[in-house]
C-alpha cells in the first residue's frame, strides 16, 4: 500500500520541529518568567465535557472516539433503524478529541479546585482537532497556546499579559502592534448611540472593519436595522484614538466609564515599564462573538515596521477577560478571569516569510566525522565519544565509504564542520577540520578543534 | 454537571509537567547530541496505515475515530442489520489514534524517502493511544519516546545508543544496567541445542526467566515439546557470562557465531569510551515476539546501587536491530534499522520514589512581591517589571491584600524569596526581603535584592 496521512494532518520534519519547538520554547519561557505555571489535559474528554461548548457548528466539528469493543450492543435503537447519526452519537461514542484548550482548562479548574492555589496563573500548550474543512493555512490538527489567569479581577493582569505580548514578540524579532479596547466601552458606544438592546449586532458589524470597510460596517449596521442617525454617531466614535476623549461622549454611560476606567488603569500600568513595540487603545477592535466582558486584546503584525511592510496576515494573537468561565461546570466562585493566547501556526508562517528564524536554529548537528578506512573509522568513534563529552553535537558516518558519498550526507544534515581522518592524518595524528560554510580547510591536532567548536 | 476524564487517562498539574518535561528535555538534549534529530507525526492516522501492523489484539486497543457529518449514510448495511461492531467500523471510520512510534515512523520514511538523508537518524517524543483496560501504571494515553536509525546496518549505532542510554540515565542520577544480547547468539543457542526449528518456543520460554525463574523456564521449555537432553542444553547456556565462551560452543552455528561476532564489535566500540552504568552481555535477554533480527537493548534499575535496593520495576527502556521496517509500506530497500525507547511513565515512578528530581525544578516562581496599600502595590508593580527584565521569574500578588492571605498564597507557590513593600518600606526606599525557607528577613534596597537573585 501507498501510505499517505489524514487530510487536514501535517508530518513535521526536523527542520519543522526545531522552528516550531523555537517559537513554543519562546513563548514558555517567557510565561514562566511572568509566574505561571504549566498543565496538561488528555487529548480525549468525556463528550459530555465537551458537547454543547461551542455552539451546534463547534458540536459538529468535534472529532468523536468510538466506543471500543462492541459498540453496536448499547447503540440507540431509534436512532439505528432512524439512520440519524447525530442522534446514534452518544450512545457509541463516549469520548471526543480536545477542541480548545480553555474548556478543558475550566474542567481542570473545577476539578482541582482544592489542590490549586487561587489566582492560578496556568498556560497551556497542547494540540486540538477540528473537523473544519481542510484549506491553506487551516488543519485538522494545530496546537494552541493559552495563557489565563483566573480567580481575580486585578487589572494588573491586563497589563501583564500585554507585556507578554511585547516581550514573546520582541524575543521572536517580530514588530507587531498589541491593541486594546474593552467590551464595556462598546457597550457605552451602544448607549451613546441610543441602541443598547443593539449591543451585539453593533459588535458582529465593527468586528468585520478590517474585511468591509467602514461604508462595510454603515451598511451592516444598517441592515441590522440600527437607524441612520445611530448609524453614524456609531462610525464617528470608531475614529476616536484617543481614550480620555470618551469620558464626556459616556457622561450618561456607567458601563462606557467603567470600561474608560479599567483601560485607563491598564496603560498606567503598561506606562511604569518600557514597552518593545506598540501598544494602544484601539476603539475598533471588538473580537466578535466571544464571552468576553471587560479588556479585550489583539495583536497583528505592525506592517509599518520596516521589512513588514508586505507581510498580510490576520491577527496572530488574542484575548480578554470573561466571567464565570467554570460556572458551566458548578463552580460559580472565582470563575473571573483573563487570558491571552498565540496564533503559533501564523506566527511560524510570518517568521518563515521574514526569515526570523535564527539561521543555526534548525542546525543541531555541530560535526560530522568523515573515515576513509577501517582505522581511522575505529579511531574517529574515539573522537566522537570525545566530542560528544565537550558538549559538541557530532556524529559518525556509518562506515568508511566513499568521500563523495559521506559528503553528500554531510550537506544533506548542514552541518558546518566536518573532521576528515585517513591513513595520512592518523600517521600524523591531526584531523582534516573542514569548514563546511567557506569551504576552507586546516589541519589540526584534535585538541584544537575540540576548542574551536566547543563553546559554540 | 460534575466533571470528571476518561478512565485510564490523566490531567497533569504544575508540578508534575515540570518533572515530566525534565525527564523528557533530558532524553531530547542527550538525543540531539547524538546526531539525532527530531520528527512529528500526526496524532491522527489513516485506520489503513495502522490496522494489522499490532496483530489482532492490537487492532481491538486501537482508538478509532468516528467520520463526521451523516455517516451513517456511508455505512456498511450489511453488518449494520447483523449488529456486527467489527465489520461495521471500516464503513464509519477512517481514522484512528497513534497507537506507537514506530508504524508512523516507518510510513513517514516511506512517505518522505526523497526528502532526507539516509543513514536517517530521527527521534520522536509524543503520546500514543490504547484502549487497554486501564489500571496501576497502565495509562490509556501515555508517552514513548524512540530513538532509531534506519538505512544502516553499522554497528556503530547499536553502540551509540547503548551510550545514549548510559549518558540519560547519568544524568537523571539513575543507576541503571544496560543488558546486551543479540537474536542470532539466541539462534545460535537452538541450533546447538539441537532445536533451530524450535527457536520462537525457545525464545519466548527464555523471555520468561524473570517471571518464572530457571525451574519454570525447564518447564516451559518442556511443555513447548522440547527434549529433556535439549532443555539441559538451553539451560546451561543461560549460565554463561562471557561472550567469547559462546565462540566454542557455537563452532557449527554459522548465525550464532555471526551473533557473537556483532556483539563482540559493539562491546569494542563501548569499550572506546568511558560508561557511568554497567553494560553487559545478557544471554538471557530475548525481548519476546518483536520483530529483532540483531542485537538487542533492555535497561533495568540497578538494585545493586546503593540507595536502589528496593526498586520493584520492570524495565525501563528497551530495543534492538530489525529488518525491513519500511516494506510493509512497499519500500524494500534501506530498512535495517535499530532503535531504542525510554519507557517515560515508569523511569518518573522510579525517579519520583527515589527523590531524584531537582529540588527547584518544580519551583519556576523565584520572587513573589507582596504590598500592603495602594501607592506600595504600584510601586511594587514597577520593580517587578524590573525583576523580570533583569531575567528573575517574578511575580506581584493582585492587590494589597491581608498579610495572611499572601503569604498563603506565597506558600501555595513554594516561592523561596518574598519582597514586602507597605509605607515604612516606601518611605525609607527599600523592601522587606523574606527567604521563605529560613524565615530570615532583611531590610534591603532593590539592587541589593535584584543582585541577590540574578545569578540563581
Amino acid at each position: 500500500m501507498k501510505p499517505g496521512i489524514p487530510k487536514g494532518t501535517r508530518d513535521f520534519g526536523p527542520a519543522e520541529v526545531l522552528k516550531r519547538n523555537y517559537i513554543f520554547d519562546t513563548i514558555r519561557e517567557v510565561f514562566i518568567r511572568y509566574g505561571y505555571q504549566p498543565i496538561e489535559t488528555p487529548a480525549m474528554e468525556d463528550l459530555a465535557t465537551l458537547t454543547g461548548k461551542y455552539g451546534e457548528e463547534g458540536d459538529k466539528l468535534l472529532f468523536k472516539v468510538l466506543n471500543n469493543g462492541d459498540f453496536l450492543r448499547k447503540a440507540d435503537e431509534e436512532a439505528l433503524s432512524a439512520r440519524d447519526s447525530t442522534a446514534l452519537v452518544p450512545s457509541i461514542s463516549k469520548r471526543g478529541l480536545r477542541y480548545d484548550l480553555t474548556v478543558p482548562f475550566a474542567r481542570f479548574v473545577v476539578m482541582h479546585q482544592n489542590d490549586i492555589p487561587f489566582p492560578f496563573k496556568r498556560y497551556q500548550i497542547q494540540p486540538v482537532w477540528r473537523a473544519d474543512r481542510p484549506q491553506k493555512g487551516r488543519y485538522q490538527e494545530f496546537y494552541q497556546c493559552d495563557v489565563d489567569v483566573v480567580g481575580s479581577d486585578a487589572l494588573i493582569y491586563e497589563a501583564e499579559l500585554a507585556q507578554i505580548y511585547d516581550e514573546v514578540f520582541s524575543r521572536l524579532g517580530l514588530k507587531v502592534v498589541v491593541k486594546l479596547n474593552n467590551r464595556k466601552i462598546l457597550a457605552g458606544m451602544a448607549e451613546a448611540a441610543g441602541i443598547a438592546p443593539q449591543f451585539m449586532d453593533m459588535t458582529m458589524a465593527i468586528d468585520k472593519l478590517d474585511k468591509i470597510g467602514l461604508d462595510g460596517v454603515r451598511n451592516e449596521l444598517s441592515g441590522r436595522g440600527i437607524g441612520s442617525e445611530a448609524v453614524d454617531k456609531v462610525v464617528e466614535m470608531l475614529g476616536i484614538t484617543d481614550l480620555q476623549a470618551l469620558r464626556s461622549l459616556f457622561a450618561q454611560s456607567e458601563t462606557g466609564l467603567k470600561g474608560v476606567e479599567e483601560l485607563s488603569t491598564v496603560m498606567d500600568y503598561l506606562a511604569m515599564g518600557e514597552l518593545k513595540n506598540e501598544v494602544r487603545f484601539d476603539i475598533t477592535l471588538a473580537r466578535g462573538l466571544n464571552y468576553y466582558t471587560g479588556c479585550i486584546f489583539e495583536v497583528g503584525v505592525d506592517t509599518s515596521s520596516p521589512g513588514q511592510e508586505a507581510i498580510k496576515m490576520g491577527s496572530i494573537g488574542g484575548g480578554g477577560r470573561y466571567d464565570g468561565l467554570t460556572s458551566v461546570f458548578g463552580m460559580t466562585d472565582r470563575g473571573s478571569g483573563v487570558g491571552v493566547s498565540f496564533g503559533a501556526e501564523r506566527i511560524y508562517d510570518v517568521m518563515e516569510e521574514l526569515s526570523l528564524f535564527p539561521a543555526d536554529g534548525a542546525r543541531t548537528l555541530q560535526l560530522l566525522f568523515i573515515a576513509f578506512d577501517e582505522a581511522a573509522h575505529r579511531h574517529a568513534f574515539r573522537l566522537l565519544g570525545q566530542a560528544r563529552a565537550a558538549g559538541i553535537n557530532a556524529e559518525l558516518y556509518p562506515e568508511p565509504a566513499k568521500l563523495k558519498k559521506q559528503m553528500k550526507y554531510a550537506n544533506a544534515r548542514e552541518v558546518p564542520f566536518v573532521a576528515l581522518i585517513g591513513e595520512s592524518e592518523l600517521a600524523a595524528g591531526t584531523l582534516t577540520f573542514k569548514n563546511m560554510a567557506t569551504g576552507e580547510q586546516q589541519n589540526l591536532a584534535w585538541p584544537a578543534i575540540i576548542e574551536q567548536l566547543k563553546d559554540r
